[in-house]
């Protein structure tokens, strides 16, 4: 028995209880199932922004204006290290914040994380003209191993190879792996005493045979309940209990945030997204509108103010960071909208409020506002989302109706298109590997067509010693793909391996004790394996099968470039001959990583997802068999090679619509742009 | 290939070669067979200490005056953490010294080792007056977990009740485990560089499936590899290059008192012995003898002060351990002589050197100095042995005899008893489960005799209920048995799931790198349980089954005392009816313990060895069948209760003998003094 008699919990009046409220229960999704109130109707009662909320608007466009002058970084945390209580209270404008908490004591002073890697924490330091002290780097030196330390003394030879030959790519072993959202509804709903109480029964159930599995297991609970414990404290520098469940709309959004608010001040992770809270919070604020507690003015502003705050999360990052993805993201993305497995949508009053934060503030890309896109969603919310979408540009849509079926009705989207269920799956972050480089190592037996060895100046042998193509002929396209499964099946893996490290690592030296303490305790963790370079490797094999592609050896032999006779198809026209080359590559790669071990029994997933990086990746990856020059990018995620897609913007997306997400359940994206001419005449 | 030409060192100039120093081999007991010279002559060769060793002898005992005088302690360090290379050079006399190197930057001056527990590093500082450095406990709280945080994050509610109720006692959860023996003769023999490429070469090993096990691998040999590179920037400091092999007696024994230097800097563990080394250093002098580069006196000198640097060890220990212990033993443990596989003895002049520094710097309890006892020991070496036992009763004995079947002839002697291949085996030390006590638990269905529940002010229930001894009459030995079986089942359960929680916390936290660099990577493991109150439970056993033994009942229904009408046969007089019940006890217990899946694929093993602690065992154990009262001692290790042995010594030796080794590996202690009278008339 856990609590005495939650019927009797007066924070909870007014709500239908249900199994969400049995004793021992932790079940957000029964609760919205059974309170929230869906909506059809259109936008007419959003209301726009309050004063308070336009003047404390203006007062942090004034800081971002101040640190765009700065250089990018206003001030920085050298000497403190992050962690929940490590600072004080800090304000924007207290009078008027009716949302708070930042990351430090600080409105834009960024906090000093240095337990996924203490170099990359300096470097970031450093990049900014800032120095870290010298007894935090001695700190985490000399007695406190960091998850990049970790990583490193366990690499192999050949996994610190094909990571600087970038076959493999984009590892998260210098930095927080992020990816994993807890449900930060949680804590408005129960308050961390009860979630502490219940992780705290899960513990006495590991007994038995002590492996190091269950030791493990039994650590990290104990981790999880001082992390909930922590989190009290921060709240409590704020004059919050959060200790107890929040008791109106106000306190659930600001319970929930600091429940975020723990996350990144624990991890600096490279996708810290907030899961799917728009429809949750609905409830409480119906009941308040109810009970006359707020108008509907009030409601907004509160919603404004909550993004506002998710709008200035801000991480120290080093500048290769920056580069690979862009600009600075924080992904803090928030899942809006959807269906309910009964049928009923998941659109509220409160899923129109927040997209309307980007009237009432202006557009900004975070939080990334991701709207569940389903044929059957309310056609007043489809006009609205569209009406938004064309004013602001900064609504990613994803699509519910592909994976409702798999993950249910209480899934988020982690970064951009990892889908995970609130609270029930977390994922291991895998970054990519590169498959038109891959093919290239086919070709070359593993040898690099770009890396030479510093001592012998010969080209670097990154896999074992395969066989290579032999003689000057027109390429033969079975022989390219034998040699290619083979290489494949080399890259599947040590990829797997590697990441096997890194998360191994990440859990030892890195662990998100916050954010896996807002998730069940039996929890399903997906192993996100991702590709790259899938376009270019499509049409690279599809030029060998359909034209004729003569090799060009370099002094030593390797095949630096390509001689192409005759014309292929590419993907992206809708043309079954090159894009079945691509489902191939999915389903092949896909196969070959689900035959390893993966850590801690996790499920292997792969994603097609590459937004930004495969700029970065194209600039390792030499000429390639479709007629691609050394450098040139990658075509982002799933989509066609630039400008081959010639068929029309249907056919386009009729053929990334051929890869089968059973395969690529991590998710797929397509970066595409919609103007009139693109859509044709119909 | 690791060195080119390892018959160019020039170190090894005079050696015979072999196995030993053949490419990538690391071989020290191939070294000491080929090389070594046996001695069978007697001890008129040795030498008086010079006039720098009795001068550095009386400046240390100045030292230990003070010390004692200054209670106990005369200096400690409180902010400086210790590591290999956390102190500059410390010297107590350095002109005279010719052997360097001390634990801190000054002599006596204790060292501060957080990483086995915070706790305990504090209060072992503030028993003394001492205040540890906030910005230490600050870092070793926040940021650096030590091994005693871990355990008890992990440590089930049943693991914590069985060690309050001191049914499992002795456990090293809040400080180093200890017994671990580097092989510190390969420092003096193959020098840093050389150990450090063989381990870089076992990295390479390690690839294919990174399984958790596997990872955890490839970490240690990083962590081995930084600690051979600091031991070398250790010895540095002291002017010495380590990286290279040692080239005369002096180097030698320096090169190999800075390997176990190192050891005790690291790691402030239960017992830190420093395994075989006198007949591997009798090869040096004998070169250098040979050479004419030393003569006996200079030998003698070397020896004297290589241990007495050994005397100097000192740990900061908290008042407990010196209760459990009777004082602050360091169990530096030195094995001496034996013989090897082929039949010649392993006594050479350096063992007799060895316990000749008994007679130049007098008696002391450490270094252990422990004589491995054989039937077939050279005579005079056995002559020289008694004489220095009449003289100081300073040597342990250990019989070769029952161990080099086992153990092959390179092993040494950890702590008191444990035997261990030196580099080849290690153990993970697991103190002791009462048997006494388990018997009372049988007969009260695992409520404690002694512990009252706080809350209820009833008997403790520590094991799950099992079912009770009912009724007032004589115990029935079946009965009994069967639940003492069930009892025993349930304890050697528990019993190995707390040591596995505890060994894989102080691998993750406080992991000895530097020891176990001077392991093979390959290690066999111990898995070391051990028992107490084996004498008593044994006499409990014989009293219910040869006398009758009623049972007196508490307030509630609690059996606290017994009725013993009659006599029974006691162990410890060469009676099998109370022998074979010992006997039995060890089998079963171990048979038991085996059962159940240990940490690392770790094999177990059992001892029946306690030395001093049966006293505080003994205080936390009510009334038992046999007639002794609560809080009485138990008897130590395998011996008879105190006065039961009445059939004379050799009676009390046959039924200690009794006891199977094969169940027993990790050693069977019988503390056992002879006088004149004891030894009867013939």
């Amino acid at each position: 028995m856990i609590t005495e008699n939650t019927k009797a919990v007066p924070q909870w009046e007014g709500f239908n209880l249900g199994k969400w409220s049995a004793e021992g229960e932790v079940n957000v999704r029964d609760f919205i199932q059974r309170n929230y109130t869906p909506y059809e109707g259109d936008s007419s009662f959003l209301q726009p922004a309050t004063q308070d909320t336009l003047k404390l608007w203006s007062e942090i466009t004034s800081l971002s204006e101040k640190e765009r002058k700065a250089g990018g970084v206003l001030n920085a945390d050298t000497s403190i290290v992050s962690t929940l209580t490590s600072h004080e209270a800090g304000y924007i404008d207290k009078p008027i914040e009716k949302i708070v908490g930042l990351q430090t004591d600080e409105p834009f002073k960024r906090a000093l994380q240095p337990f996924g890697g203490i170099r990359m924490a300096e470097e970031a330091l450093n990049m900014y003209g800032y120095e870290i002290d010298p007894s935090v780097k001695e700190i985490f030196t000399k007695y406190r191993k960091t998850h990049n330390d970790g990583v490193y003394d366990a690499y192999t030879p050949e996994m610190r190879l094909a990571r600087r030959a970038h076959i493999l790519t984009g590892l998260p072993d210098t930095y927080g792996r992020g990816r994993i959202v807890g449900d930060y509804r949680r804590v408005a709903l129960y308050g961390t005493d009860y979630l502490a109480a219940c992780k705290e029964q899960d513990k006495l159930h590991l007994n038995g045979s002590m492996t190091p599995d269950k030791i493990r297991d039994c650590e990290e609970l104990s981790e999880q309940i001082k992390a909930l414990k922590s989190l009290a404290k921060m709240a409590a520098k704020y004059g919050c209990d959060i200790t107890r469940p929040a008791a109106n709309a106000r306190e659930a959004i600001q319970w929930l945030y600091f429940g975020y608010l723990g996350a990144v001040k624990e991890q600096n992770g490279a996708a810290m997204s907030i899961g799917r809270n728009s429809t949750f919070l609905d409830i409480y604020i119906e009941r308040d509108l109810a009970r006359g507690i707020i108008d509907e003015s009030g409601a907004q502003e509160l919603i404004d103010q909550f993004i506002m705050k998710l709008r200035i999360i801000k991480f120290m990052r080093i500048k290769e960071y920056n580069e690979l993805f862009s600009g600075d993201p924080t992904w803090v993305t928030e899942s809006i909208g959807g269906m309910g497995a009964d049928g009923r949508t998941l659109v509220t009053k409160n899923s129109f409020r927040v997209l309307h934060t980007l009237e009432n503030l202006g557009p900004a890309p975070e939080p990334n506002l991701t709207v569940l896109w389903s044929q059957r969603l309310p056609v007043n919310f489809k006009r609205y989302c569209a009406e938004i979408s064309i004013k602001t540009s900064a609504i990613q849509y994803e699509n519910d109706d592909l994976m409702l079926p798999e993950m249910g009705d209480d899934y988020c989207i982690a970064c951009c298109v990892s889908c995970m269920r609130v609270g029930k799956d977390m994922q291991f972050f895998g970054a990519r590997a590169n498959l038109a480089k891959c093919l290239l190592y086919a070709l070359n037996g593993g040898a690099d067509e770009l890396l030479l060895d510093k001592n012998t100046g010969k080209p670097l042998q990154v896999s074992p010693e395969f066989m290579p193509v032999t003689g000057d002929g027109a390429l033969d396209f079975n022989d390219v793909i034998h040699k290619y499964e083979n290489m494949m099946d080399w890259l599947a893996g040590l990829y797997v391996n590697t990441l096997n490290v890194i998360h191994y690592m990440h859990d030892k030296y890195s662990y998100e004790s916050l954010e896996m303490a807002l998730h069940d305790t039996n929890v399903r963790r997906f192993f996100a394996t991702g590709v790259a370079g899938l376009s270019c490797a499509a049409d690279s094999l599809s030029a060998i099968k359909y034209a004729k592609v003569y090799p060009i050896r370099n002094e030593y032999g390797i095949i630096t470039d390509f001689k192409i006779e005759g014309d292929y198809p590419k993907y992206g026209n809708n043309d079954d001959r090159a894009d079945d080359l691509a489902v191939w590559l999915v389903k092949t790669f896909m196969t070959k990583v689900k035959s390893h071990q993966t850590y801690r029994g996790s499920l292997p997933t792969m994603s097609v997802l590459t937004i930004t990086s495969n700029v970065v990746y194209g600039k390792k990856t030499g000429n390639t068999p479709d007629g691609r020059r050394a450098g040139q990018p990658l075509a982002p995620g799933a989509n066609p090679m630039h400008g081959r897609d010639t068929n029309g913007a249907l056919a386009s997306l009729e053929s990334v619509a051929k890869l089968p997400y059973e395969y690529s359940r991590d998710g797929i994206s397509n970066t595409f742009s919609v103007t009139p001419a693109s859509l044709g005449k119909n």
